[in-house]
């Protein structure tokens, strides 16, 4: 017999296929869902329960988790006579660890304030290896007591020393866009450098070994530009959509927070001008070639 | 007795006086000037040579040392009847150390080709306190003999460990001003994600070891932004006109190569906007206000 | 005695204000709602009907007319138990004049194709000032049958010979945020000439006037600026909260079309900045200032 | 007999020939030189006299005109032994005609400033045709009084109602690069409006009409953008190389004079990201192409 509470969780793709896993082994009763009903197959076999419905999985759980991909999917499972919010009890939880912004869960708290609804946001990095690993890194906004009663809930998911409580509501999204923005922004900062000065005459080996040397050192040109440089590999793994997804998403909330960012959007643009023209498949460190040849 | 070469060594300023310094100590006998004759007293008090014009330190040295604020300063230097090449023997040698472009230097090897001048550009990084202790970082361009040659005149300025022979020459210009744009990009960069994580909700220093724990990290973000944090430091040290004039040279680099970059050149002009808001003066950390308020 | 179709209006600010009173002068019945009942007094002393929900105007009503401040504020009152699709009759006509993007009508269209419903944008130009004077400029986008029909609609507020229907659905929202877009980028590309001339020496006056005279012309430097020059009035009947959300709009269709935009991202940014500056309320040419000082 | 003055004209290119021809045909003597001497074959014919360098135009002539591509071109052929400084006399008149920045003639004015030399800045638009047909616009900068004594000379290469005295010495460069600063800037402004709205469904005819009737009209999108839509012709008569040279002086002179450009800095970077994909002799409108497919 477990004690544990009942897990609803909605999203079961490359990330949310991972962590389900983690919290079954864990001892996690599951209930799910999923536009791909053949995505929760292993799960069931496994014991969890399947879900008509986002209202339904509500319904069924202690607590509601939701891992998709964009904040329209997300506002998509809230609403409407199948959403979330149909299902969910007074007083009910929800976590959404998709990469998103603030604003669909902040107009939830706003409209339904009377419902007493416990709301957390953690969005997680460490990719699907970490997903399928339950070494994700996790990043909480929330309440601290509700950051402290469902945190066996996310040790079942993450490296328990790197779920970090960063703040009220809306500050987990906040830090995992800005830790995807300034990666991003480095990309292209270190790419043009090695452009101009490959350009220039510097070998490129010696050119990054100059800057891994200096106060310009970052983990991107230490370790992460090796990929291209030894492998000739730009990361298909995350494609280059995705990565524009989240560069879109990390300018809207610079917008709704008021901060003007000028380098930000135009490293969007030329992320956006990397997928125009090498397909949206491409990898996430494509941009890198607008810079070579 | 001494039989090293004579050192002629024309900017004795910030780093120009530390450098000389070190030579004297290590023996090198020094044939020097500056616009600023004063500069130069504790050197003429330990045995150097004042010489009225670079053309007449050229004529009494084995090598010469350029360390000038700019690449029009160097052209001043060299052209001209008071210039070097009007002092300097067929075949001699010419170590630009100055943070510059390969213009100038170019256009001496290719209009006095027939003089057979030896010409290395040997830019440093360190400030003032690496020219001081002799602890420089050095970058040198030019041919691998000549390196050879002249290895014990940047020991006794340098880290022998850090002196880096990088490429042809013009090569050492391209490494200086690839970190020095690398570092501002990273600083405009990380000020973005640290003020819109901060509105949205963010403890700021949270929000830090969070960027400082993710792929993101650099060494600014790891390091350097603790300055302003911890001591609302902007480093008055190195003024933001030196920072305008160093991304100016980076951008007329990327110019002269033929590499767009569209990144360092709103970095350049973030500089600047914080520049003409803030005063010549100011730190050059002092962009990150553009994003405080 | 009319046979004039009844026309719903949701939205009575600035623009739906005038734009219905001119409407109800023309003849035809009609149905309001808003969220501020008193500004709907003047309508229904001539005979306008109350509605108390958007979908009570769409099940009165011919047509549903929407004049709304943005893409979510459409998205609201569309969906729901209250909202225009649970009210119109299949087959039913809704046209947005809201300045927006497409996706909320794209999605309308997808997820209620079998209802046969005909949908129009139909965003204007012209200000207050030509929503109250049945003078506006009115950009249609949607079938030719639909644009024909529904023509004396669109005469009864607009200028007859400036009703362009300019292609398919979501041409409309295009053609508008375009326009306005271009005038933004203007006015900083502008703002950035006039103010290096006059620091480097030349005349306001004259500047302006060789620019004029030149092939760099624009309405914007030979017209709107002078309001500025010669008022000191940067229009705050505009304020630059209102146009920083064009921008983003305008950012927002680039993205979902799949077109890098780097002058364009750098405008709004640039607006963003005179926004955090000098406030919400300021004039939408307030950019200007920044280049001032 | 004659008592014009003796017109010195250094710089017989594709501007320079047709200006010259004009001075011949309005009577003024001429003294010229050029890099490439069968350039001046016709002029000579008509009784101009060939000298054999700057110095030389300088000593024969009343007044010295420099018609020159780049600043560093200007600063070649006044210093030197060969140089203008070395035959102009004192209190002689040199006015450069060259598209450049104001620094090559400060210098002058500074380190020689007791020799009391007349110096006009005076750069044209109108292309080569205009040259041809002496009817080009000339705006000048420099004393007053300078001005009045030389109009005859600027009229016979210009059209007399668009000689500009703009201002004090450098006010003429700075017209000259805000003009062509501020048309480069429209037509990416305007590239990217037109991709995105033709993306979105707009036919690009009706969208450019819409423009042109709207606020954001200018002079590129009324009549020039048509020389692309019509005849397919991005303007190789002005290859994008050079329309980066000048973009590249124009922010140069931001720096000297100190206002940050965001805007003009990502314009610049865009020509030369397109210079770089469709080489050097691309037509100065190929930017657009970055937009199209």
């Amino acid at each position: 017999m477990t004690n544990l509470p009942t897990v609803g969780f909605i999203g079961l793709g490359n990330m949310g296929s991972g962590m389900t896993r983690n919290l079954q082994k864990a001892g996690f009763p599951l209930v799910v869902t999923d536009l791909r009903p053949e995505s929760a197959a292993e799960l069931i076999a496994g014991g969890a329960l399947w879900a008509e419905s986002p209202a339904q999985v509500a319904a069924l759980s202690d607590l509601v988790i939701t891992m998709l991909p964009t904040p329209r999917h997300v506002e998509a499972v809230l609403h409407g006579a199948d959403g979330i919010l149909a299902g969910i009890r007074d007083g009910g939880t929800w976590i959404d660890m998709s990469t998103s912004v603030p604003e669909p869960a902040e107009r939830v708290r706003r409209d339904f304030a009377e419902r007493g609804l416990r709301i957390l946001d953690a969005p997680v990095s460490g990719m699907s290896i970490g997903a399928a690993t339950g070494m994700l890194q996790i990043f909480v906004g929330g309440d601290a007591a509700d950051v402290a009663r469902l945190r066996p809930v996310f040790e079942a998911m993450g490296d328990p020393e790197r779920i970090l409580h960063v703040g009220a509501a809306g500050a987990g999204y906040a830090v995992k866009l800005m830790i995807n923005q300034l990666w991003f922004s480095h990309l292209v900062a270190t790419a043009e450098v090695l452009a101009i000065g490959v350009k220039a005459g510097v070998d490129l080996g010696v050119l990054r070994e100059s800057l891994v040397a200096s106060p310009a050192n970052s983990n991107f040109v230490q370790n992460d530009v090796l990929s291209i440089l030894d492998h000739g590999d730009y990361d298909e793994g995350f494609a280059i959509a995705l990565a524009c997804k989240d560069l879109g998403l990390s300018i809207d909330l610079a917008r709704s927070v008021g901060v003007p960012a000028e380098l930000s959007a135009v490293v969007e643009q030329i992320y956006r001008r990397a997928k125009a023209q090498y397909g949206d498949l491409a990898g996430e460190m494509t941009p890198v070639k607008l810079y070579e040849d």
